[in-house]
């Protein structure tokens, strides 16, 4: 071992080979970042994925895995599929405020008909 | 080994208990549901996550999960972290809109400037 062995390395406490898969992605100085993805997917799921992926991808993967990671952690019961619920609600709530004032506006054409119904401004 | 094991324990090639923690989640019937969370997470981690659960959450956890777990296989980049980052463009794209057909509407108050500006309808 040397203390040249990158977060996942020294999180499995084991040697760092030159070909490390995790290096490049989960280095030392940012050891809470590979404990995130390795609870969550665990270290030899995430080594799989980066392996089955082109180089110019991994970095990308690497950091949405760990973002996934984070939001399992943070809500164990939804996780980053919660986000995308509530994300789902907010863009359901804008679309329906358009589609409201644009209704609006082609029917009446008066925009004092428009503020005086509260639409939302 | 008996024919009413779980998929989990199906998938695992193991006796499947009565108090399997998969086994309410994940019925024999379905047995790519319980693949898809093996393959990104890890029967272990999943097992770990619902197991820390109160009963009452265990299901909509096994939900989600299997709902990330097949987003990842279908996007190994990006997995469930691309679907927050496109509603997040959609989201803004739609809030951006709203915004300027309410400033229309306050600076101007002529719904035929509205039309004439080409606002998104």
């Amino acid at each position: 071992m040397n203390s040249s062995r990158c977060a996942a390395c020294k999180h499995l406490r084991r040697r760092c080979p030159s070909d490390c898969i995790f290096a490049p992605y989960f280095p030392s100085n940012n050891p809470r970042r590979f404990a995130y993805v390795h609870k969550i997917f665990g270290a030899s799921n995430v080594g799989k994925i980066l392996q089955d992926l082109p180089v110019s991808y991994r970095r990308e993967a690497a950091n949405t895995l760990c973002y996934e990671a984070y939001c399992r952690i943070k809500d164990p019961v939804y996780g980053c599929a919660g986000i995308v619920d509530q994300l789902n609600e907010q863009l359901k709530v804008a679309e329906y405020q358009l589609a409201t004032i644009r209704a609006a506006i082609t029917t009446t054409l008066q925009p004092s008909y428009l503020l005086d119904q509260s639409l939302p401004m």
